[in-house]
């Protein structure tokens, strides 16, 4: 990989949240992937000092429990907005295909479509990097029991596509709350709890079933905002 | 760069503060840098998945904000406890000296002995990264009002010692309190709000002397147990 490819992870503290911005440092051109509204500031701060054009601002879904910084961002700095066409979002800018690729600079990226924690998941590769979004996490799965989560999609995307990537693959996922950045596909493959050391599709299913989780507390507010790109009345 | 180099960056919610796993993936050979004790199961059970020996457990300095993992993750693993040999830590296995090198399997990682926010402060290089502790921050200096700080020491050791690696060295703090996690040296060279931009030593202790911080919370008990590698009575 050359030196010229630019990664930084960034966390938001209330919500557990993981931005990336991607960038080739030579061209100038850069990639935000989900972004939060209350870190919009630092995010744009950082995109200014290293003198990046903001290409796009991707989503890895319809968050439910943050509201994205997309369209704060994109009023700055022109990005365009991309996420999954099957999220049917009037103010994107882009709906993305599985295999469509973005570029940027000497890099792109390419988007899978990983449905599972909601119809319109997708997960980005990139170089040896891929983002996971709420799909696959270190050790553990995204939930299922809303936004039309199913157990059924979420086994076959992540068994069938995010596990016939390479090994040394980077996993970044969208979230973690035990403070773990990271993780890679081998590692997800023997030790994730839920479908790890090829638990099959019954073992994945009563794992999924025993989650006993309480609904995001912004849902209600995040969903109907993040539909208009994080846009707040 | 090898492929059998591993980092791994992990994070503590509650005191803010960075933890890092490197590692020889060939040789299963590693090393653990400022551990934190409340999070010592999620870190052995890391090192136990990977399959690793851990070598060393290094602090970068003796920390008033949490407890060390290092008493508790020695006897789990029998890794020796390295910082500083200024800190004068009895509990300690090894008392580093400014370019000292511990290997694990393939790598090495060079001790420089950088005081400012304590008088023992070291930071430690390793291939293209180097771990700042609490005396360069993303953006930032740590704070120098207890513990032996002292600006002028921090000053010389940022300008002096830091800032002479290359440009496209990754800085890995202690902690950050903004969800940032890493920079690097070139950025902080331009960026840093207190020294960067080629501000100088007059600059930087006016801007020194405008922090005002409270005590860290756990000081009076941080402190004490971390002069025992974090052995609570």
């Amino acid at each position: 990989m050359t030196t010229n490819f630019f990664i930084r992870q960034l966390f938001d503290h209330e919500s557990y949240t993981y931005t990336y911005l991607l960038a080739d440092l030579q061209a100038k051109e850069a990639i935000l992937i989900d972004s939060v509204r209350e870190q919009s500031a630092r995010d744009l701060k950082l995109i200014q000092e290293l003198g990046l054009t903001l290409k796009y601002l991707l989503e890895t879904h319809v968050h439910a429990d943050h509201i994205t910084g997309a369209s704060e961002l994109r009023k700055s700095t022109g990005a365009k907005v991309a996420l999954s066409a099957v999220a049917n979002v009037a103010a994107a800018d882009i709906g993305l295909n599985d295999g469509d690729e973005l570029s940027f600079g000497a890099f792109s990226l390419r988007a899978l479509q990983t449905p599972g924690h909601t119809d319109s998941c997708m997960s980005f590769v990139c170089n040896n990097y891929v983002f996971t979004g709420d799909v696959l996490f270190v050790r553990d799965v995204g939930r299922t029991d809303f936004q039309q989560g199913s157990n059924g999609k979420m086994f076959d995307s992540i068994t069938n596509k995010l596990f016939t990537l390479p090994d040394a693959t980077i996993v970044y996922p969208a979230h973690d709350y035990q403070g773990r950045s990271s993780s890679t596909i081998g590692e997800e493959k023997k030790f994730n709890l839920k479908l790890g050391s090829g638990k099959n599709r019954e073992q994945f299913e009563t794992a999924m079933a025993e989650m006993k989780l309480a609904l995001p507390k912004k849902i209600h507010i995040a969903v109907p905002a993040n539909l208009r790109c994080g846009e707040v009345d």
